[in-house]
């Protein structure tokens, strides 16, 4: 079977016509796609979806989070599914790849394999996680990270609360634990994604063998300085908020230009007080967001960032304080998982190269319990959230064989 | 009569008084004074002062601008008079001695010669300018600056128009080229002032002898970089609009501390777009405002700014604009003026420093037709603009005891 195996290829135009029926179900007058999770464009695609997966040979399930599970069975039924998958809600101007490919190469795998009425050893499982895009819920809950007594945390910006709309697509708020899954009746999730960035396009590359999600640190920092005449004091009696903050960003900058793992760091949000052209800025409130696979690295950039604060207080005079806001512990991917995918792309001939996955995705929740790994296929201009979203129909499909032969070698990798 | 004027000082506890009498006219609860120009509170204290002017010996005219204009003859009635004087209107929450000080200390040099039955040479003037702190109609009607055919620059934002207002405090709006004077028929102008800053509080001096008035040059910046998701834009792939910003920020406060004649320069507003913690920002929106009392330094700076906005553009592959928004010319005070009031505070045994203006003031409209001087006296804190604004008696005192003397000199100086 070894030989039929590499031989063995998806269907590239049914998996392109397929990413082409969906991009039409919530696609606005401007080309943007508009199919927030639980509103009907979304339960639409759901029911597509489903359909697809009885097609390809699968038993079709919801879990109370309201995570669309198809199962192929395996030859040995009760060894741990094998399982990929990604999400079909998109943002509110979103694109036709985002999700939807590493869902649909997913179902386009299985039906490649029961055309051939193949069955690999493990059963598959292909799921469609319930708003990606927004709260998570649906990874959290299979992962077993939702917080079961916040309801309100999870309330679509749709309106209306999230016990009617889990309801509505057929999952069961208060069975949400139930929806929870081990590695042991899970050996391995992969999920097959656009990049959203621009490094494959950069280095032409096919393939993105993904060595994990970041984990990302935000803080909110607030510099008290003190408002004054910007016309009667001096340079050198001054407390300027604004200066101070000036040099905390490049300091950022700076930052992580300097750490080796190349973690990204940003000031995207900065208020200045009282924002007049003639007062000396008071004070000045910004957010720093911080992001690598690394938590070494991500714990020196805070220690750094702490020192930095500091030493910017006193050349200033001014007061500078920092408080967590959020805090996302890096996933890395399982390096079994990663060498087999560069194995399959070495393969078959397909440039690849290795990065880490800076976006969140379901996979880094899957990788809270179970062995996760991601393959990501080029974004052109590394745009994303956008109906200008584009990977050509070759990337769709070698993404997709690519998803297909790291299953076939899982299957022999993992135990029964 | 030399060792007569010598001898000759105003009487302080009259003028603190009416400083007091004055503050109570539009104090609100809190404290602070609202006196905005033509309203009631603006209209009664206009008539207490001309109560006070024709006490000390004054005739009194309205111009077409509304200026109050008491005249005490001269012993030479039509040589050019020595005027001097300030603005009784305040800010929406303002203290009691910006512009009243002036104002009542001029009143208070002239009741004291009266009451000597003393006459200069010169006639002498005390002024009280027509809305110094909002439109300054009143010196720029009398400097020949006013934009006569433009009414509605000068609306007031307590509503209304210019031509009602004027026309209720006694003025003409009409005839307010008719306001103009000139060199002929005044000589010199020297107002005492509140200093608004903290410098002569930080050297411990009673007085300050002002070079002039600073000009600004006041520019709108825009930065155009390219908004992107900050998780997944690599730190070397950015076009951060906030980075270049921060660049822009340190360079302008850099740039003032190297000139020698320490100007001020300050960013004061900022807005970031789309402002979000996890998007690199796409645009920033800056005021650059920079103030010195040398025409040459302001054009340096103006010069340094451009090339470093071009530097700063190349290295964060940002597109930085920049527009004029402001341009108001330095006034440099008289040298006569100046080396007059220092004789007198050494004289005196006051100490006394020399420093420019970094706000705007009355006089610097008088400095465009006529020879100008300013004697600051200390502000506590440097605080302006607030109820809290404070000079004690005696600093009121000794500054209005200045500006007698220094009027005593002067009519010696000035040509007949």
């Amino acid at each position: 079977m070894t030989v039929l195996t590499k031989k063995l290829t998806i269907n590239g135009d049914r998996l392109n016509a397929n990413i082409d029926r969906l991009a039409k179900v919530g696609k606005l007058e401007n080309g943007d796609i508009c199919r927030l999770a639980f509103t009907p464009a979304d339960l639409q695609a759901r029911y597509l979806v489903q359909q697809w997966m009885s097609e390809a040979g699968m038993t079709v399930r919801i879990d109370a989070a309201g995570n669309v599970i198809g199962r192929y069975s395996g030859r040995v039924e009760d060894a741990p599914a094998l399982a990929t998958g990604s999400h079909i809600d998109t943002v509110p101007s979103g694109g036709p790849y985002d999700g939807v490919l590493g869902v649909l190469a997913g179902i386009e795998m299985v039906r490649t394999l029961h055309e051939q009425h193949l069955h690999l050893d493990h059963p598959i499982e292909v799921i469609v996680f319930t708003d990606e895009e927004s709260s998570m819920i649906g990874c959290q809950a299979m992962a077993g990270t939702a917080l079961l007594q916040a309801p309100d945390r999870y309330r679509p910006k749709i309106g209306g609360s999230i016990e009617a709309h889990l309801e509505t697509i057929g999952g069961n708020w208060d069975a949400l634990a139930t929806a929870k899954r081990t590695k042991r009746d899970m050996a391995a999730f992969v999920e097959l994604h656009v990049e959203q960035g621009a490094v494959l396009e950069q280095f032409e590359m096919a393939i993105g063998v993904v060595q994990g999600v970041v984990g990302m640190r935000r803080h909110s920092i607030t510099i008290l300085g003190q408002e004054n005449h910007a016309g009667t004091t001096p340079m050198t009696a001054r407390q300027d908020a604004l200066v101070a903050a000036a040099q905390v960003i490049l300091a950022v900058q700076q930052m992580a230009l300097r750490q080796p793992s190349q973690p990204v760091a940003t000031v995207g949000f900065l208020n200045v007080s009282p924002n007049a052209a003639n007062i000396v800025p008071g004070r000045v409130d910004l957010m720093v967001d911080m992001r690598d696979l690394s938590e070494a690295c991500l714990n020196e950039m805070e220690q750094q960032l702490a020192d930095t604060l500091q030493s910017i207080a006193q050349a200033t005079h001014t007061d500078i304080s920092i408080a967590p806001v959020l805090c996302v512990d890096p996933t890395p991917a399982a390096l079994l998982i990663q060498e087999t995918i560069a194995q399959v792309c070495q393969d078959s001939g397909l440039g690849y190269c290795s990065l880490p996955s800076r976006a969140g995705h379901d996979a880094m929740e899957m990788g809270r319990f179970t062995d996760m790994g991601m393959i990501f296929v080029p974004s052109q201009n590394g745009l994303s959230h956008s109906g200008q979203e584009y990977t050509s129909p070759e990337q769709c499909t070698q993404g997709a064989n690519v998803l297909l032969q790291t299953f076939l070698q899982l299957d022999r990798l993992y135990p029964l």
